[in-house]
Formats: structure tokens, sequence, C-alpha cells
């Protein structure tokens, strides 16, 4: 293999890439980057066996070939050069890269001991075309409510979904609730994507990126923005039956400043450590105010207001860390926060008659 | 106690003085601010035993008094509140801090048990009145190589001292050495001050300061900034008489562009990890060049070069992360490095005649 490309081309490949490709792994070769002639371009790929992560860069090809190098050390190194052509070139295990007065010889493993990549057959595949806003948004509002507990796997994932012709993403860890409405569809599609490869998906989408495209197979899924690829397995299982728990109206409602809201939650948060984040929210249609109460027994106590539009009164406690949570991720200047008593799940959502979002928080016992 | 103050002021002095109040101690009040009322004005203060530091705030004395509460809490509490005013007010050992819609409840301790704050006197110190520009460069000039070994104490210090009219400050660990000049002077000083407070002081500096004084008694140094002072034992011996180990001339010098210098000693580093940073520096009179040489056995090697101006030739080799760290905080374009052979220190400054800092890094064995 013997070829040239752009250091900025090369080095946004290997540190969009390289994040997957693992230090910490049984099978070294999975800490090293595929590079490969493909055509006229270079493929630059790592996987960590859940998930691969490729990218095609534009590159003078002079003779074709492969190899795997460190990925730690490749990406770095790249990324040190200045702006200018670098070449690529392959001798026995080594891989020669050098540019301008820079000449670095690494050593490689060769590419046949690499995994094979994933396929999907994208004919047969479902296929969704999403605006990279819409998307990274319905990513960024689920994921916070995914469960990190491995021994209940399903609730590791994000629950993609078909209903009523809309396509919907959905997650749970049994303590909140997530569900965000993102396009009208005809396909039929229900998918567990582990957060994990959200999270990376997230993370490889650059802020320039006109249009995803998400594809799913029997038992994967692959995202694809601007040449990137990420290709996952599927979560095996059925997710529960989520929408049951989603109460359609409640006793008290409260519209209030997001804002303000965040504000009072992060005051009383700092109250409610030693309680593990417990804080009262009581809310007070003629005070015409929602207002949080915290205690830390040693320290003191904190009660903080805000104004907000009240339809009937109550009291319930709730994880603080999850209040600001579901508040950062609602869209809208205005959220609406409903429940019914001290035990019944609390809705958030922004305003209006059919948002695309809703957020779920079951109460503490106060 | 009885006030109001503004909660920006509050804030921005809670801060500034809290980093010194310690969660990690022995004596837990020393994790707690001190508020007192001094006059018109409301002094803010913490103490680790080693460093004080004090802030007086301007603020509505409704009646005077004190009392400690815990730093981080009220620290965050304040930092999270609107800004607007913000009533303090103790009642028995509680700290009661509220501001519009909120209200909290801190429980204090008496100000009796806090430690007495430090004092200097001031009519008898040694002053010096320093630009906040040349004063910060200074230190972090210096503080880099002051060592972090705990029982060599002098070294963990920085020597401010005056020398032919002149104060200086110089710090050694041992495998370096740094000097800079910082202002004439006709006063003899020479005091050993913490390394860490100096840490603590330019973290306490903020941007828009005019001028910065520095008192010296016998066992103690204080600075102050913008009604901020910083008060610090000093540590006791004698510094080592350094001068001697700066090569008034040597054999081999290279005048190198810094930012090149800085970008080959980086891209060199990532091949020395593994050999402890360990990067051989050629200098070629006929090639006109500054060659770097790294080799990791396991991945691979690197050479990196740049052009410089010689006077001579030679090779020597030095720890990567030191040349990254001195070039980082050397002044100017251009750099001269030089040295003699492979045992004697390498000089780096910048260029000129009589350059106002000196940065001396010891060879390892090659």
């Amino acid at each position: 293999m013997e070829l040239s490309v752009t250091q900025e081309n090369l080095s946004r490949a290997l540190s969009t890439v390289g994040r997957v490709a693992s230090g910490k792994t049984q099978l070294p070769i999975l800490s090293n980057i595929l590079l490969q002639t493909d055509g006229s371009q270079l493929l630059v790929a790592a996987t960590n066996l859940e998930i691969a992560s490729t990218l095609h860069v534009g590159a003078k090809i002079i003779s074709p070939g492969s190899i795997t190098v460190p990925a730690r050390l490749v990406s770095e190194f790249v990324s040190s050069l200045p702006k200018a052509t670098v070449t690529l070139k392959v001798e026995n295990d080594h891989l020669l890269v050098s540019s301008g007065k820079f000449t670095s010889r690494i050593n490689g493993v060769s590419a046949e001991e690499f995994p094979e990549l994933p396929t999907i057959n994208e004919d047969e595949a479902i296929r969704y075309t999403l605006n990279p806003g819409d998307f990274k948004q319905a990513l960024n509002q689920t994921i916070i409510t995914a469960s990190n507990d491995a021994t209940r796997p399903i609730l590791t994932g994000i629950y993609w979904h078909s209903y009523e012709g809309a396509l919907y993403l959905a997650g749970t860890d049994g303590y909140r609730l997530s569900e965000r409405r993102l396009v009208e569809t005809d396909s039929e599609v229900a998918a567990i994507v582990p957060a994990s490869t959200l999270q990376e998906v997230l993370r490889s989408m650059h802020d320039d990126i006109s249009e995803v495209e998400v594809l799913f197979d029997e038992s994967q899924v692959r995202f694809r923005a601007e040449g990137i690829e990420i290709t996952s397995r599927l979560i095996d299982g059925n997710f529960p039956d989520y929408r049951q728990l989603i109460p359609a109206t409640s006793e008290v409602s409260a519209k209030i400043d997001r804002s303000e809201f965040m504000r009072i939650v992060k005051v009383s948060g700092l109250f409610a450590r030693e309680s593990g984040g417990s804080v009262t929210v009581t809310v007070d249609e003629d005070a015409g105010s929602l207002a949080l109460h915290s205690i830390a027994s040693e320290l003191g106590e904190n009660t903080s207001e805000a104004s907000a539009d009240i339809r009937s009164s109550g009291q319930v406690t709730l994880n603080s860390r999850y209040l600001a949570e579901a508040l950062n991720v609602i869209e809208g200047s205005m959220v609406e926060f409903r429940f019914s008593g001290k035990i019944s799940p609390c809705v958030m959502s922004e305003l209006g008659e059919n948002p695309n979002y809703i957020h779920i928080i079951m109460p503490l016992k106060s």
C-alpha cells in the first residue's frame, strides 16, 4: 500500500473512527485502526465487535493494500502534523507515515487479522432519512433515561418503533421514562438500539451534516452521515409496553418558565445531596407558585420558589437530578409539570396539545 | 450579624477564598469559610493553616457579628442565585441566606473556633509593587521547575531573592532549573515561597488587576491585589547556590522558531512515552537543522526536524516533557537552545544579550 492524503482529512477520520478502538480490550487488535485502499479512496475503520465505525477518505492511491496500526498513536501523530500532504506506505508490517520533515515508522499488524466488518443488505433494510438537528435532539432527549444496569439489557437500549404512523424513540430505566416522536412513517419497525451506540453516534456527528440515514435489518442498525458509517448490533428481546405508564391526565398542573425551574432545581439540589437528591415540590394554586424544599440534616435546608400558572394544588417528592436532566432536554421556554398525588408518575413536557416529547419521573417516598 | 451584599460580589469572594478551604482535613472547621463584619465591610476568609486567603466585600451592615459555614455549600448556593441583593443573617449557629424567593438555612460553627488569621507587620515588611502581567509570567515560568518531593522541602519552593540590584525568582527540582529576573530593587530579600502558595495566588488573580503588592516579613509572605490577600508561611532553610550551575557559554547553539520547536517536541514525545520521554536532539551545522529522534520499541519510531540557525554540531538526550514545558513559558517567537556535549546542562532562553529568563535542563543518559 502506498498513497497520499491531506492531513486534515486523515486526522479527522482517525479521530472520529479511533474512539471505537479501545485500549482496554482482551483482543489487542481491537485497539488498532484498519487502513485499507478501496478503489480511489482510503477506508479507515475500527470496531469493538459491538460497534464498527468506518469512514472513507479521498486519497491519491499509488498502490493498493492494507494494514492495521495502534489507534491512539497514529491519531495523535497525524493530528500533530502540519496541514499538508501526508504519505502512507506499508513496508512489511510497518506503516511509514511522512509529511515534510516528519517521518515515522509505526509497527502494525496485518489486516488479515482484523475482524470482518459487519455488512447490511441495504436493499432490504428499513431506511429513514432524518434531519440532523431533530435526530441529535431525539437522541439527547432519550438516552438520559436508558439504564446502565447490564443485568437488564433491554433497558440499556432505546426503543425505535413505529406507532400510529410515526417513528418513536423511547427509553426507561424503571425510575423515569422518555418518549420522543421523530417523523411520520409508513414502515413498521421495532428495534432496541444500545444507548452506548447512540452516544458514539452523537459524538461522531459533525456540526455541518446535512442529513442522517438510519437503516435497520433483522439484527443490526447502521447510521450514516457524510461518509461516516456506524454499524451496531441490536439488543434482543421485547421492550416493555411503556405507553400504559403515561398518565393521559393529571390532577395538578403547573406551567412554568423553564430556566427559572432549572435554577430552583439547581439551588435546591445543593441541599439534597445528603438525602439522595430528594426534593419536595409544592404546587400552590392560591399563591401561584411552585416551591422546592430540600433538607440536608447536617448542613441546613433550602426553600426556592418560582411563579407558575397553576391548576389545583399538591405535593410530590422527586430526585432533583432527574428533574434537572429532564428540564435540560425539553424544548421551549415554558414547560408543563403535572402529577396526581404523591405516588403516581409526574409528567413533564413542552406546552401544547400534542407535545412531541414526554418525560416521566416516578416519585420518591416522602 | 445581619447584612446585605450583592450576589456578584459575594459569589466572587466565596469562590476566590473558598478554594483554600479543604474538604480533606483533620480539622473540620478548616472546610468552613469565615464571614465577619469589619467596619462597613464583610470579611470573607479561609485558611488551611499554611495559607490564609481573605477578601473584603462592600456590604450594608445592619448589625455586626460573625459565623463560619461550610465553604462548598455556601459558595455553590450563592453562585446559583440570581444577580440581586443577598441578605445574610446569623441566628444561633445558623446562617440564614436569602434572596428574593430563595431562602436557605445553613448550619454553621461559631467564629471563635476558627483559627486566628496570620498578621504581618506591614510597616517593617519588605514591599514590592509589581506589574500583574510580569508577576504572573514570572510565577508560571518558575513554578514548573519546583519539586513535588516533600522529603526535600526547600526545593518545593521558589526562591525570591535580590542579586546585583534586581529581584530574582528561581526554582529547581534537581533535573531542571529556572531563573527569572523580575524588577530592579534596592531591598535585600532572600525567601523561599511554597510553590503551592504561588499556584493559589495565580488562581486567585483576576484578569482586571492593576497591580500586585508582595510583602515579606521574617517568616511570612503576603500577596495583595484588588482586595484579595493571600498570606503564607515561608519555607525555612537555605536555597542551593544555583547560579554556579548555569553555564555562561556553550559549544553548540541553535536559534530556532519557538512554535516549530514546540511542534516537533510534541510529535516526537508521542513516540517517547515508552522510554520515559527520552528524545535525542541532533543539531547539524551543515544541514542547518535541529532534529529530534525518539524510539518506542513496541510501537515504532519518529524523526522530526526543523530549520535552525546553528553554531557547531552535536547531540544530547533530554526528557521531551521538560522541553515542552520550557518552550511553553519562554517569551518571544524565537528561542536559543545551547549545550556542550552529552552530559552538561542544556540552556534555553529567548534571544538576546541578557535574557530575563533562563531555563536549564539536565541531559538524560543516552
